[in-house]
């Protein structure tokens, strides 16, 4: 895992590191990227392409598009019109440290970049990168993340049902982590049922990550998450606690992590870190 | 050129109509693209595909997605913290109409769709589709259209050269209008020699645009324009005429008029229509 975390982290760094934009741009989107993060899209999209193939160059471009535009939707989310958040991986946002301007621009930029990026492979075929063009536009477009963070934003103050809180999860995180799944998969050689499978794994991984944000919100560490806790109290957001109350929602979180064992166990592949996964995402503290 | 306008105007509202999107959001983008504008880079495009080829129906989703960018290019420069305007094409800009969220969102939407759209067409090969996103990518990215709108921000109030401001629009609006060129003519099926002949004449004509966008912005007519004049002098910009006086800006966008038709020579069609676009992009008043 954590050897996985270096391999993205360099390799995201390397790609803004050529890019060679204007300075003061390029300053901007090396400190996006320098905050580290925990990389576990795509650390999950590289070991879910491992479970089927070891030519991890081929994954290796992907797995960087991936991370780009989850950095940029962090950078938007973070925004002053948006979450307003002023710290993020324990440092200040882009907006924080540069200004409002920088931060729409990194973030319109990196989005941009990662489209680029898969076009320019040298180790993917044509087909292989409309597909993951393809996912990755779609899960985090207008029906996908897009719309997830919108519904969420005009949900503030309003209470919600547990089907409408579900929906607006896998919207805003959950199509993105089951992009990342399916492009391993898909680019790895997995059959279709096995990419059902672990789709329907992404679903339930999804959810349980979205719950233990929640309760990390609540009991979560400052220092450990690097941002602030309360802050969906502060914004009287409907979140699984406040819905369900803390014990039903550790149950649900601890429900769908057996489901995604369930799907994972379907899927007939053997790929421990997939396992893994669903504890780290179940019972992280960070 | 009014056809294609009707044409690729009832595309793109096709397009947004069909995408479905979460209620409020879908209003908002229905709204962006209602606007109208004067489409002029995606008519480029078709313009300069039927240099080469009739099968227009290969070229019409490049230019929707053309249109796109450029849509949420608009919407993310009218911001606030960019260039603070409230009105575009005669009625207030996303962010006074709805919000700054939903402005944001809209932008990062259209950019994500435009994408996703080439990826979907039935019309396009594998190979072309991946033409057309490296192309749009890297002209609206961080070395294309945002470099250039960083610049931009950054240079108000900083007296610039005359060699700077060219490479300022080149990277604002110039690259974007050469990759409707390129896109085009590739797609069309020119030659290599041609495509370089038009990717010149692309050159030239960028920078006949915005001249005559900075003299509009000191002699245009409010009612015609859709938006306030005076903005750039308010923003202390440099523009031609404040660098070079106005007489010797009008001269140096007749200059680059000859050039733009010098090149379009040079490539041995007979599409009157990208000679039009040269008298239009220098003699518009809106």
């Amino acid at each position: 895992m954590q050897e996985k975390q270096h391999v993205i982290h360099s390799h995201v760094q390397n790609t803004i590191h050529h890019s060679a934009s204007p300075n003061g741009l390029q300053e901007a989107l090396s400190y996006a990227v320098s905050a580290g993060g925990k990389r576990l899209r795509p650390i999950l999209m590289l070991s879910t392409f491992e479970a089927f193939s070891d030519d991890i160059k081929k994954a290796l471009t992907p797995a960087v598009a991936l991370e780009l535009i989850h950095t940029y939707s962090l950078i938007h989310d973070d925004l002053p019109a948006m979450d307003n958040d002023d710290m993020r991986r324990g440092k200040p946002t882009i907006h924080k440290k540069f200004d409002e301007s920088t931060a729409i621009l990194v973030g319109d930029g990196l989005l941009t970049l990662a489209f680029q990026l898969i076009t320019e492979s040298s180790e993917l075929g044509a087909e292989e990168k409309i597909y993951i063009i393809h996912q990755l536009s779609k899960a985090s477009g207008i029906n996908g993340m897009i719309a997830g963070q919108f519904l969420d934003l005009r949900a503030e103050g309003e209470p919600l049902s547990e089907e409408k809180l579900n929906y607006i999860h896998q919207k805003k995180t959950g199509e993105l982590i089951r992009a990342a799944i399916k492009i391993g998969s898909y680019l790895g050689g997995a059959t279709p049922p096995q990419i059902e499978a672990l789709n329907d794994y992404g679903h339930y991984l999804g959810l349980v990550f979205q719950i233990q944000d929640d309760i990390l919100d609540i009991q979560g560490d400052e220092t450990e998450l690097g941002k602030p806790i309360g802050s969906d109290v502060d914004q009287n957001k409907t979140t699984y606690p406040s819905l369900l109350g803390m014990d039903q929602a550790i149950h649900l979180r601890n429900h769908y992590m057996a489901l995604a064992e369930e799907k994972y166990e379907k899927a007939g592949i053997n790929q421990d870190i997939l396992k893994d996964f669903i504890n780290l995402f179940g019972k992280r503290t960070y």
